[in-house]
């Protein structure tokens, strides 16, 4: 990053913006001198909602999903007789904009991942399991992704709820809309040939 | 950017994030999930740093360029006979970085630009000179950039300082270098076959 050229206040912001996903030093360096372009006020509202971001955001002590109160706006307005569980609070949000689901979340913060230590322990399924022996959940969609170790979670969660009387589901996997044949990968493809359904 | 699915500390970052060049949506909330994975003295590292570019860094009173005194290090120290005209600071980044120019800068804070309203008046050309008037300048390199704008603020300036007694260079346009004839546009290669030098 050349940084000895930079003087001491750009080359500090541009190792704080380099903290950030994918950015690296061009895109640092540009982010910084967006800021000096700033007049002061901006700069200042730029670094409180920084602060504040950090202070305000807390996990919904129900669900684990971004909140600002104790328990997140989801859990207090909506069905929880069906709650679908996700990985992380970014799925919430992609599952919020469809505008299609009532019900309530449980966010696991993770999944299980033997190979990198992550052990049942560390992801919520013990908030899971009690939030379900409280009574009143029907049905748990289990939306993890649909990878190795989203699948292998579901399948885990799903096997510890299943004696408990309820219904466990596993959203649909299979060619996505709108998308040609040709260009599914084997996997996906075989998966839609299996769970074909009668039209 | 359906920022009502997000809770106000996060959509208000996300907002702020945004205003940074080449920020969509996605890359906003991105940066914001970091943030919040970030912990407290991270983020006040992050809202600091944004703060003190804003407040330390300030222009060179004698050549335009970012920095925390009152002139900055390179007019302090480097040849003052020989002064690099650019558009903007992070054109001084760019030629710092190869080392290989030891005189000083000048940084005009933008290009002539008549159809953005962009009058001598509105860049650093009164300030530049007045530094050659001066004394002690005997070459001026033009390293404006090679497009419309930078061609005409170069030649404009150029028309100004050659009555001075000065000598006013530009930096050479011609094929990049490691890059592939058949991929040069006309305009470069024009250029490169006009200004061809014998070898």
């Amino acid at each position: 990053m050349d940084a000895d050229v930079f003087i001491e206040p750009i080359g500090r912001l541009m190792n704080e913006f380099s903290k950030l996903p994918g950015v690296g030093g061009k895109t640092a360096q540009r982010y910084a001198y967006r800021i000096i372009d700033m007049s002061e006020s901006e700069a200042k509202a730029f670094a409180d909602a920084i602060l504040a971001a950090k202070r305000k955001v807390r996990f919904c002590k129900v669900c684990g999903n971004f909140t600002e109160e104790e328990v997140c706006s989801v859990c207090r307005t909506r069905d929880k007789s069906i709650v679908c569980v996700v990985k992380e609070p970014k799925d919430v949000i992609a599952l919020e904009k469809i505008r299609e689901f009532r019900g309530v979340y449980h966010v696991l913060h993770g999944v299980l991942d033997p190979m990198n230590g992550k052990s049942p322990d560390d992801i919520r399924v013990g908030e899971l399991l009690a939030r379900i022996k409280e009574g009143g959940v029907k049905e748990v969609i289990m939306a993890t992704d649909t990878d190795v170790t989203g699948e292998a979670t579901a399948m885990y969660i799903a096997n510890l709820l299943k004696p408990l009387g309820i219904t466990v589901t596993r959203i649909a996997r299979g060619v996505p809309i709108g998308s040609e044949l040709e260009y599914a990968d084997e996997v996906t493809l075989t998966r839609a040939l299996l769970e074909r359904k009668e039209m």
